[in-house]
């Protein structure tokens, strides 16, 4: 309980009618998915029996009170899906948002390096108060969005000055306080960083991003991962950052790691050519192939962005079962390039989707990317498809990127609505002007394709409504701290970096 | 008057304040654009003077019901900008919004081909009533979204057989008549349509679109245009449909005729690899090519998509101060491939951009596609640049796209804040919490890249506000007219088109 009723629900690749989900917000799981008349007589049951909503109706009371009341709650001119999965984000980047879309008029250009310079001059200002503000703001524009989880790829460890604050894990902990603040389920995905790029030493202005000694860093994830284990909101993730970001010897033994406590794996890859040719360079094999001759791949492996990989490389990640996540809004902005979706998919690898550096949060602008750079690239439509009775469809493969892969990605029974998974449900709203015409079959592709962030109109993450209307109970005290950090002298882009 | 005084106002390339408007709802023209206290010092002679305004206010009450009353606004939280200029609409294509996304799944393929099959399936299946009710839910769209100009590309002229109506003008007259009940200013651009590609009959599905004889199709824009003349909202233009569509021998007449009567010109080109091809084979020339030889090319020409022009054709376009229109929402959507964006602007080309087929009603995606395409394609950032200072800014080249250039595309003195200039304004809500983070310098890039469409508040054409707190006073009406026609009997795109 509750049971919500939609109108409709999206259910195996279809918009569906006279569905509804049962939910237990103590467990924050879905109790059943299924038939309203079945839900209700169930429901009736249950309480009846005594079961595990008798205690907060009074069994008199069942049918009428069930029916009406608000245990069981209609959802009229809304549909109903699993929330979106964000598995790929990087909550402090939010605060740039807008302030890198120039440069100097001396630059004989901007590209994805000069755009993270920026980006570090932004991580470095921040207190340990401020990246708890920013994150949950951040957070909160995600929930409002649709999204129920983050895979928070988190490389801010130590202080401005380089050093490790007294519990490593202090900046770890404020972005995980965030989510569990707004209510947003969370994967943090803590992030090795070493090297400031193949072979290369790390650089002052990557000081907070240290994390020098592997075992020490594993020991650190070890804590984290023990002090968040009561909470059914968080879960850890293990992060290499890169194959810029650890030395070749660490591949191995942390992929063991993650593997050995069931953790998932994320890795930035390949999302830039320097990369690529730095390994070729350094190891004579591009990153994906590096990461297959060291262990990493598997069905528990994520690989961010993978807009640079040869054929041979799709091919790795499709044998291995790997996921790569996309982040299209970031790769257009960051000018990365294309993903190669039709070929990841033909090889077999799903494709999660993440909103990485925040330059828009919007899950349904991610998903359609996917679909649309490829019409782009290859001058047809209709691409990205999965067959649904006599058609070829997109919206099915688009809505199970920004969910089911995303789950799958961060190693949660999520993105579903079935019997036992998270119940982290989105609800949209069927009025909204832009989705006019729809019918029940092509209600999915207006969604997935045509749809602006705004049709989200309700969000449940373990079985709680914490968006509702739109609004959000923390919506005015988060803007107002956000606004102060950002207020409050983040440094402009394209300046120098705080000294040391 | 009113005298709008916002937070900020948008004016030579920056947000800047202490600014205001001085615009006159019975003109529908902005008196002047100044300082604040400028403003409101005039206002108060212009009251005592027995000015424009004295037979509304008595001047008795002076200074302060001009600073308190309702004949000053100011509009805390709120940046001004021009309005968003369309200039290329196809309104009735709103019905096929989402209904074009997949294919059969025996199709080998689906391409902008397969799509128009669609899309003329829907131009078939409605009534003069229909026409009116669609168009006018879509211009409520997109008013909401801040556009107070469309550039109407409108061809369909016949009856379901094929026949004239009794009036010519009849579905040009409608939709007209939805711009103007919901206050949308309106540039018809009337199109001629008289094969079914180069050197082709029309086909049968083509037959709503037919203007046979060009004399007679001149003269019916002529009545159209008097029919009009006295509605200060209303203009028209003329649309040969495309080299594809009207005899090369048409292109020199129908273009001396709009420039004798000072109509801007507008024609689809090279939206497709397939009318390039045609138009080699059959002329020895390229689509632009061809139009230069016919002397269409000026600065009142307007060229649409423009996505596979040469390097030739570019400087043609620059040559002769053409504009091209891009739509860049559609052009991903049907796979048309990318606008030569950047060669565009250092060749003079000023762009502007439309929402075409309608698959989103967003002209800040529109402008920002320019760039992130541009972005995606050469792996580089900051791409559309204009110097402001000591950066090269994107974001007031893709403001102007949105506003100046489509103003010129569409023959009117629009797109900017000025004196004499239409009265045609946006509101943006500066509390929007995508847009947090703003400062007076990034703002206009975080609006023109980042913002989400309903950071739109409210919205004048004329001097009249149209859209206040993102509500229309047709939203209802026009909403439930839509779905009445959406519903009822759209063809399932696909299907054969109605038999003759």
């Amino acid at each position: 309980m509750p049971i919500l009723l939609p109108e409709l629900l999206w259910l195996d690749g279809a918009f569906r009618r006279g569905l509804g989900v049962d939910v237990d917000a103590r467990t924050g799981r879905i109790v059943r998915v299924g038939a309203e008349a079945e839900l209700l007589a169930r429901a009736g049951d249950d309480l009846v029996a005594g079961g595990p909503a008798a205690e907060l109706v009074p069994s008199t009371a069942v049918p009428e009170y069930v029916r009406g009341g608000p245990q069981v709650e209609r959802l009229p001119g809304r549909a109903l899906l699993p929330g979106f999965i964000n598995a790929h984000s990087h909550a402090f980047q939010r605060l740039i948002r807008g302030r890198t879309q120039w440069r100097p008029a001396d630059a004989p250009d901007a590209d994805f390096w000069s755009w993270r310079e920026a980006m570090y001059a932004a991580a470095h200002a921040l207190t340990p108060e401020d990246v708890f503000a920013v994150s949950r703001f951040c957070f909160l524009e995600m929930l409002r969005a649709g999204i129920t989880t983050v895979g928070e790829f988190h490389y801010l460890h130590r202080d401005r000055n380089g050093s490790p604050y007294d519990d490593p894990n202090e900046l770890a902990l404020r972005v995980v306080a965030a989510a569990r603040e707004v209510g947003l389920r969370i994967v943090l995905l803590d992030v090795a960083y070493a090297t400031g790029g193949v072979g290369e030493p790390l650089r002052p202005e990557q000081r907070r991003f240290a994390t020098p000694d592997l075992d020490a860093f594993l020991a650190q994830v070890w804590d984290l991962r023990a002090a968040v284990r009561d909470d059914p909101l968080v879960t850890v993730g293990l992060a290499p950052h890169s194959i810029r970001a650890v030395p070749r010897e660490w591949l191995r033994p942390a992929a063991r790691w993650a593997a050995d406590h069931g953790l998932p794996l994320h890795m930035h890859v390949s999302e830039q050519p320097a990369e690529v040719r730095a390994s070729l360079e350094r190891y004579g094999l591009a990153p994906v192939e590096l990461l297959d001759a060291e262990g990493v791949l598997s069905a528990a492996f994520t690989a961010v962005h993978a807009t640079h990989i040869s054929d041979a490389e799709v091919q790795l990640l499709g044998e291995t079962r790997a996921t790569v996540c996309a982040c299209p809004t970031t790769e257009r902005d960051l000018g990365d390039g294309f993903l190669p979706g039709a070929a990841l998919r033909a090889a077999g690898v799903a494709i999660a989707v993440g909103t990485d550096s925040q330059t828009a949060i919007d899950p349904l602008e991610e998903i359609r990317l996917l679909e649309y750079h490829e019409r782009l690239r290859r001058q047809r439509r209709v691409l990205l498809t999965e067959p649904l009775g006599d058609r070829l469809e997109v919206a099915p493969v688009l809505l199970d990127a920004g969910t089911v892969a995303g789950a799958h990605a961060l190693g949660l029974d999520a993105g579903r609505l079935r019997a036992g998974a998270c119940a982290d449900l989105v609800a949209i709203d069927l009025e909204h002007p832009a989705l006019a015409g729809w019918t029940d079959e092509s209600l999915a592709a207006t969604l997935a394709l045509c749809a602006p962030a705004d049709i989200v109109r309700d969000v449940w993450v373990g079985g709680v409504r914490r968006v509702e209307a739109r609004r959000h109970a923390l919506d005015h005290e988060a803007l107002e701290a956000f606004r102060r950090v950002a207020g409050a002298g983040v440094p402009t882009p394209g300046a120098e970096p705080p000294s040391n």
